[in-house]
């Protein structure tokens, strides 16, 4: 597998990768009526640093990585892993995931820290903890989740 | 106190409260360099609802409300508050806080969260702990405190 910036030419990969996720509205907190142009811009907003995965010349995912927050927060950075839908249980969030890593510490941040990783999600939650992440915070009910209704968000959070 | 919509030709007074916060970098995680414009571009973005506190015919403080996410965490509210350096210890923030919470219930908000309260700032801490907010997360060594070095951040949530 091949993780490299993204390219302006990865759009239409990308937001094929984005839209079942964003549609279905399970774990991320985005509108799930959102736009491609909305989804991209965010996705590849100034902010962020954008990355796709590579398999057998298929994009199977996509992540971006940016400052968490501004001023004193900024030693601390912040990423959203996508992995494509046939792509599922392969290792294509773990790889991004490590190589977000290795890419964090090489420009310099301090720490990783996810805002808001929803409850239910417990693939993710699973794979986030094998990797290194602590729980740090809980917010009561914060993810009104399309099946499940009110659940929890997790904050997890590591050092590098 | 009157607590009321901020309107455009308050852009100055706000940008008076703001400016030495921002500048001092202890409290916000905003760039101490922000100019004026990228500042109250924030302050008042798309995104916000923003109020400002007057007394007297002065504006001694002001803050904004926001969804805190989008999509299914949109039902969790997020504000930050500033208050005039002149008008500190007054209960000026309390008051704006107090008023914040009832808008925030008004307009069909179930939660307020506030994602980054630097643990050195105790009165703040404080402050939000005797108006209900407790203390779901603690970020280790997120803030970059210009006097007192990593200091840890706190998440604080209450229920609406």
């Amino acid at each position: 597998m091949l993780i490299r910036p993204a390219r302006p030419e990865d759009a239409a990969a990308v937001w094929s990768i984005l839209e079942p996720v964003i549609r279905a509205g399970e774990t991320y907190t985005l509108d799930s009526d959102m736009s491609e142009r909305e989804a991209l811009a965010y996705w590849f907003g100034p902010d962020k640093e954008t990355f796709v995965a590579e398999d057998g010349g298929a994009i199977v995912g996509t992540y971006y990585i940016r400052p968490n927050q501004a001023g004193g927060g900024r030693h601390v950075c912040n990423c959203g892993y996508m992995t494509a839908a046939a792509a599922q249980g392969k290792g294509v969030a773990r790889t991004m995931c490590e190589h977000s890593l290795a890419h964090a510490k090489a420009c310099g941040f301090r720490a990783m820290q996810f805002n808001f990783v929803v409850s239910s999600n417990a693939r993710a939650v699973k794979l986030w903890q094998t990797l290194g992440f602590a729980t740090v915070g809980r917010l009561p009910a914060a993810f009104a989740h399309p099946v499940h209704g009110l659940v929890d968000a997790l904050v997890m959070f590591r050092a590098l």
